[in-house]
């Protein structure tokens, strides 16, 4: 079995449901969930059951599609009102990745655009496409990341990422894992990677690893407080990792603890590159103050996974599940339309990123 | 009940037997165990069930006068044969803290230097004195780095401390936390405590987290990949951490991730305190490359705590049990007989650490 074989995402064959790998489970269990519900999708958002922020977009996309499908009217008003709520529903279930809202406003723009050319039916079939098509751009991109991320790859480096932006974070391929699936392609077998394990959640060991090792990678898991003795030690060349939003600036939000990695590579004089694709980068966004950081229980801390508590009962927990790192310590952003070096903000405009 | 109240190494009363509290079952239970075996203590150390560097050095005391008094001689030179047997042993448990093989040599000195002068059962009381001594000069060792830790302080300060390097790692009091409870003496109410929670052992979760909380300190647990946004949330003022061997240069060896903090603590600016009562500083080490790195079970990474493995089966796993920390990111080095700043080595030797 190869990770990459898993669908993430995908619409059910009756077009009113879609299907999704639930990650939770990995790698031990390879389960799929058909999930028609709002509630449903919002709390596989929620949950990280999928996850990852391109591959939320996705989700998002067929999720807005067969929760707006399921009115049953003529009248395009009622239609486009129901519409929105169930948009600013699904929009509530994680707020740091920019992906949910974006293919969420794409949908709503091809709603708004169609309203009064379409029928309801005829809306309801634009839609169900224009998912499909954030889905099948999804795949491209990523395999546009992973050609230009793999030309920055040497025989034998060794590589570190921290969280999931492996196939299973996106449609397929992957962002920050994407050059390695693409080095497989061109018969690279002598590839490193080492895969933090990514506290609280574990997304490097149950998720990362498993992609990698699957592949047939020369896969390696660590701590994350395991970084810095492994790039002391000269075992890493250069370090990928995906985004969740980008800002103007080249500030970015992913998984928390990416910014220790970052500050580590700088250290160590360790290329850092951030794999996002375009829709992840909010021009709007000055800097990266302005991401909204997503703060997750307490328990997923002190007892998820495990087979008893592992803290004082009361003690105060601070979980959020992201950070910013600043741009001064990116060496380049891999974005599918080329690489972005600092200046940013004038790089992404070169490369039309608006 | 106070953390500060619990005896992490104490003889018996009987004086054939130490009780050792479990580490590894806290914070959920609090269970002493009686040992004599020279297995038993042996794995009490290798296994975690006693840690914190001074610890060791005390269960390394009481565990190599318990095992070597259990030969019935009365020819000496048979019970020094078999006490340098029985201290190679005890010796092998853990490799990178200084103070296991410092309290063995220790008590080996005053074997060698008693051992024309003394019967075999006076040698038994002299072992037994020295072994207590090391006990209670640890608590002093303990409070006066307190007191000179305290001096760095000021009201409202958050604190970041890595692994736990409290009451439970020493025979009392603690060193990177005795500034915390010496603050408490004077009746300071207003610090913060972080604790990394120190995967794959979760030491700052399962013990400095239980210890301050008990203590009565407003204690934040976190995740280690944590650290980073605490910092630049401007959360942290000061940083202090423990140690297991200090070189003569300054560098450090101390739980896997401290180098981490400490460039993290360079990169934001906060002031980053090693903890190291002068037993842990081994002056016939030129640098920090000359330390032995443990290197432990792929099983503490994967599976252990947890309720189901959480990696693949069969990935690679590295798992160094400690790192070491470049002098140029330390701020000062708290002994009990002052504080060291850089150069460390003419320091250490103003402070008379040979």
């Amino acid at each position: 079995m190869n990770a990459l074989s898993l669908d993430t995402v995908v619409l059910a064959d009756n077009k009113k449901e879609m299907i999704i790998l639930d990650q939770t489970l990995l790698p031990g269990e390879i389960k799929y969930l058909t999930l028609s519900k709002a509630e449903d999708i919002w709390e596989a958002i929620y949950a990280l059951r999928v996850r990852g922020a391109p591959a939320i977009g996705v989700a998002a996309g067929y999720g807005i599609y067969i929760v707006a499908s399921q009115l049953e009217t003529d009248d395009m008003d009622a239609f486009v009102k129901n519409f929105k709520e169930k948009k600013a529903y699904l929009d509530s279930s994680r707020p740091t990745a920019v992906n949910l809202s974006w293919a969420l406003n794409r949908m709503e723009k091809v709603l708004e655009e169609n309203r009064d050319k379409l029928t309801v039916a005829q809306m309801k079939e634009r839609l169900c496409q224009e998912a499909d098509a954030i889905r099948e751009e999804d795949i491209a991109i990523s395999r546009s990341i992973g050609n230009l991320g793999f030309e920055l790859l040497h025989h034998g480096d060794g590589i570190l990422t921290h969280c999931n932006a492996g196939t299973l974070a996106t449609a397929k391929y992957g962002t920050a894992l994407a050059p390695v699936y693409i080095a497989l392609e061109h018969g690279w077998d002598d590839l490193h990677v080492f895969c933090d394990e990514t506290r609280p959640l574990l997304q490097g060991a149950r998720l990362s690893a498993f992609e990698m090792q699957t592949a047939g990678v020369d896969t390696t898991l660590i701590c994350d407080n395991m970084a810095s003795i492994t790039m002391k030690r000269g075992k890493i060349n250069i370090v990928f990792v995906g985004c969740d939003r980008v800002a103007s600036n080249g500030d970015f939000a992913n998984k928390i603890g990416t910014s220790g990695v970052a500050i580590l590579a700088k250290h160590y004089g360790i290329p850092f590159y951030v794999c996002a694709p375009s829709s992840t980068i909010d021009m709007s966004l000055k800097s990266g103050d302005e991401i909204v950081i997503e703060e997750r229980p307490a328990e997923e801390v002190t007892e998820m996974w495990y087979a008893k508590r592992m803290a004082p009962e009361g003690v105060k927990v601070n979980n959020p599940a992201f950070d910013v790192t600043d741009h001064s310590l990116v060496t380049g952003i891999i974005t599918e339309k080329g690489i972005a070096y600092a200046p940013f903000d004038k790089a992404f405009e070169k490369l039309g990123i608006k």
